[in-house]
């Protein structure tokens, strides 16, 4: 019997009504069909990668570039929203230096710094990156999830830190997924309407100034033309994760745009992949159809930086206790259904 | 200031550009303006009503009468998905036997013996109770959470088991909320179209054996003639648990009933409860759009227990720990948004 079979049977035998527990049941059957055995996240481990962006000195968002290492300090310090959450759901929270701009931070136990560049040119110019850069960034990223994998992890959650990083997660999308930037491109942040024509306008010219890459449609070229440090990283880490048998949450849209580069890679990633949430970034919805993937959670969410994993991991969680832990029919002596 | 008012100054000065947490900042609000003080569900508890149902006989569920006894057995031995569910969670959980058929259960630690009548009578020809058991269930309801309030419980969960259930909660949505039995029958633990469709003309009798009662439109006549004991229990626990403060976590299609019922009755309910997720049971998201309830979850399940509840619960103590937790930008020394 294949695996497929052998853990839809066993779902099928737990004392509830056929397929009753909905999406949990789908979430259970996905864990087993990637770990093969007893599913379960358990250890989990969250990294939030950061770098910043040329791009932002366009003005594409309301928050001053400085915020991306004051946001850094925040994580260490434990007060942004996804160390509370990380905490809450019992999950390890690690932050990677995978690109700010300014000096390096000092050594902390929560903190990787593995800095690739200060952060990436302006994509409305020419390339973000050189290809070597981007390619040591996703190396980093298969990096992380390998030491995960060898201190026994089993699941991880891809967040980010960057600002102005919606508007090349924008660009990768276009490029990846042949989209409009006036479809993708939204608020971010909190952009008002006329910021999100400006900012459609500036996409516009990042796929117009690295068209060359676009029109080659070689992924790591496009990664290295639109994207970021944090988002190069975060694909690496999708493959670097899968690769390792390990269950990948996906947060919301970086992290997604992160997947879309991994994915157009390796297609292979996305039976390791489970998107975490819908974010309320209104672009995130249509490349989410385009890449096939169905958000767990639906929460009006638009942070990034892990917050989604933090709060999906629970849910898995409890979808891989269900497989394990639940009494079948014959076990409980309950009479099954007509 | 309000509290309304202090709650969001509140979360708008937390390190994350404004509303970008989503429903869990309106979670967060809503906790704050139930509790008056740090909010918080822990401890938190769930309780699965048992009752059963004379409208079984008229072949409107799948399974037989006598799975209800088995699952409260199976609730007691720890193997049916609420405890599963309440476990990862880290909530307690209790059944409580209301009204089920056949003979009492032997003592146990986790199970509240207040039977208040071997299961209910048949809806399609006459009331399903009396007043007078329909209010001793309301009481039994009250009490319930009553206790739990004096026990330290911060957050209730109000959880159904009751084979046959599915068709007074329809009932109900009829009576109470002006809905027709055509559109709110579903197939409940997994009826063909034609079974809904003889489930919807049963619901049309029930509205018609108890004509009466239903255009006289007093809730506790209404709920005594198309419910059930383990409905009015929780309709009990709901006004109980809003009278004492306590957050309520409505479930799914019963539970959600039961809520009709008790707003019905106290209209003031609605403030201290939260619906924990869509069902999938199609008839649901009608009431719930009636009854201007907004569910966290929409994970596809149909199974009641608590099991929706127990996963909301979760979600809930991570939107206290954002509002209790995390850093204001004055605090981290984070730039705010221009």
């Amino acid at each position: 019997m294949s695996l497929a079979l052998m853990g839809r049977a066993r779902l099928d035998n737990l004392t509830k009504p056929r397929g009753s527990l909905g999406r949990l049941e789908d979430l259970a059957l996905r864990l087993f069909l990637i770990q093969g055995r007893e599913p379960g996240v358990d250890p989990a481990r969250i990294y939030t990668v950061a770098g910043d962006h040329g791009v932002a000195a366009r003005g594409v968002s309301l928050f001053p570039q400085e915020v991306t290492r004051q946001m850094v300090a925040n994580f260490l310090s434990g007060g942004a929203a996804v160390n509370v959450l990380a905490e809450v759901a019992g999950v390890e929270h690690f932050v990677v230096d995978a690109g700010c701009a300014g000096p390096q931070f000092d050594p902390h136990p929560a903190l990787i710094r593995n800095r690739i560049a200060p952060g990436t040119a302006d994509i409305s110019v020419g390339p973000a990156m050189i290809e070597e850069e981007c390619l040591e960034a996703l190396l980093l990223g298969a990096d992380l999830a390998e030491k995960a994998a060898k201190a026994g992890i089993r699941a991880l959650g891809a967040g980010d830190m960057g600002i102005a990083n919606t508007t090349p997660s924008t660009a990768l999308y276009c490029a990846l997924l042949d989209l409009d930037p006036a479809e993708v491109a939204g608020p971010g942040t909190g952009l008002d309407r006329a910021g999100v024509g400006r900012k459609a306008g500036i996409v516009a010219q990042a796929l117009e100034a690295n068209a060359a890459a676009v029109a080659g449609r070689d992924p790591l070229a496009v990664l290295a033309a639109l994207g970021g440090l944090e988002i190069a990283c975060l694909a690496g880490l999708v493959l670097g994760g899968a690769a390792c048998g390990l269950v990948v949450c996906l947060d919301g849209f970086i992290s997604t745009a992160a997947y879309a580069a991994a994915r157009a890679i390796c297609p292979r990633v996305s039976g390791y992949c489970v998107l975490s949430h819908a974010s309320a970034e209104p672009g995130h919805a249509l490349a989410v159809e385009r890449l096939g993937l169905e958000p767990v959670l639906d929460l009006g969410m638009r942070l990034g930086e892990g917050t989604g994993a933090a709060l999906v991991l629970p849910v898995l969680r409890a979808a891989a206790a269900v497989f394990n832990r639940m009494a079948s029919f014959a076990d409980a002596g309950v009479s099954e259904s007509a």
